[in-house]
């Protein structure tokens, strides 16, 4: 398998995470798509995925999967039992709900902030900005914050008690805040023992 | 089960759909929640999903399951074999792709231009309004309503050729582009037809 990334951004991390965890990071060879310098908005590249955007994982018979909560179906299906998206109805059911409300409320409202309210990628690649847009989304990722630290009081993981996709996705979402300059607030104190947590993960060391 | 809604608008739509391709439509009470007056800001609906936002799926244990997308894949495996979402790795993968590709271009862009550019559900209930966002989002809706249409020339369904949840979204998608008089351009003809076919569905009249 390939994938087509741009090594440290925050959705390639996703999918980094996700081989790590599902033990496959090294049956992909990974190609790297310089974003800061638009290639991912050049031909070749949206032919890959016409959204224009990194990551895409390419399969040995030449499928190419664009949208990591796909790509991350794909790996967790793709070897062993699924670990990552759940296994009956109801797990499925409650860890979908929840990677797409860290999705939504968290991870791509601090890209929004980063790409429409800051510098974000520079002139030549942001060539849309709508800062009052960027800045509501900075309050919603606040608040999504505020949420996941409340739903952390009484489970380790963000879907429950173990460790799934909606954990990735939480944790893109702070690479992200990192480049947005975006602080965790210090009383958000079971968000943070949770981020260590995972930080402590083997799979955070591969995905490196 | 119970579904809390409002019926008629596009994301319950999604979750009606959903119920009556399963042969569960029976199966669910449906509760009204007044949308347009505001009941999903309310302190009561919020408990039950603090995105305040319907569709929401409540199981007879108590779990309630907000996102269409998570109540979608309740109800695919909640009973018989997986239909909506795939039954492997790949089918799963490609399916969420177009799922997901459908609900942030199609979908998600025509209910942003209509909540942000249009007086959408009127001043008390679009309390922030970006309109120069909401155009942006229509530019967006409309080549992605120009991408379906390249896919369906050579298959029957949005995600290959069976009926999935990719459709189901992208029909809510023109749910709301209804609402928000975003004509179909008439050249976009394998997308009209496609429209044609899945309307003639059964379950499009056990959801109305």
């Amino acid at each position: 398998m390939k994938v087509y990334e741009f090594k440290g951004f925050p959705n390639p991390t996703r999918v980094r995470l996700a081989l790590a965890e599902k033990g496959l990071f090294d049956d992909v060879e990974f190609v790297q798509v310089n974003v800061p310098e638009g290639e991912h908005r050049q031909p070749a590249f949206l032919a890959i995925n016409p959204s224009g955007a990194v990551p895409v994982l390419e399969l040995d018979d030449g499928t190419q999967i664009s949208e990591c909560s796909a790509i991350t179906e794909y790996l967790d299906h793709a070897k062993g039992e699924a670990s990552l998206t759940g296994q009956n109805a109801k797990e499925r059911a409650l860890i979908a709900m929840m990677q797409r409300k860290v999705e939504s409320g968290f991870l791509d409202a601090v890209a929004a902030y980063f790409h429409h309210a800051t510098d974000g990628l520079g002139p030549d690649i942001e060539t849309y900005q709508n800062a009052n847009w960027g800045e509501r989304q900075k309050e919603i990722a606040l608040k999504t914050m505020g949420w996941m630290n409340d739903k952390l009081a009484d489970q380790n993981y963000l879907a429950g008690d173990h460790f799934t996709v909606a954990d990735i996705t939480a944790m893109a979402g702070f690479d992200f805040a990192g480049f947005a300059q975006i602080e965790t607030p210090a009383n958000l104190t079971n968000l943070l023992a949770w981020r260590d947590r995972v930080a402590a993960r083997p799979s955070t060391k591969i995905a490196a």
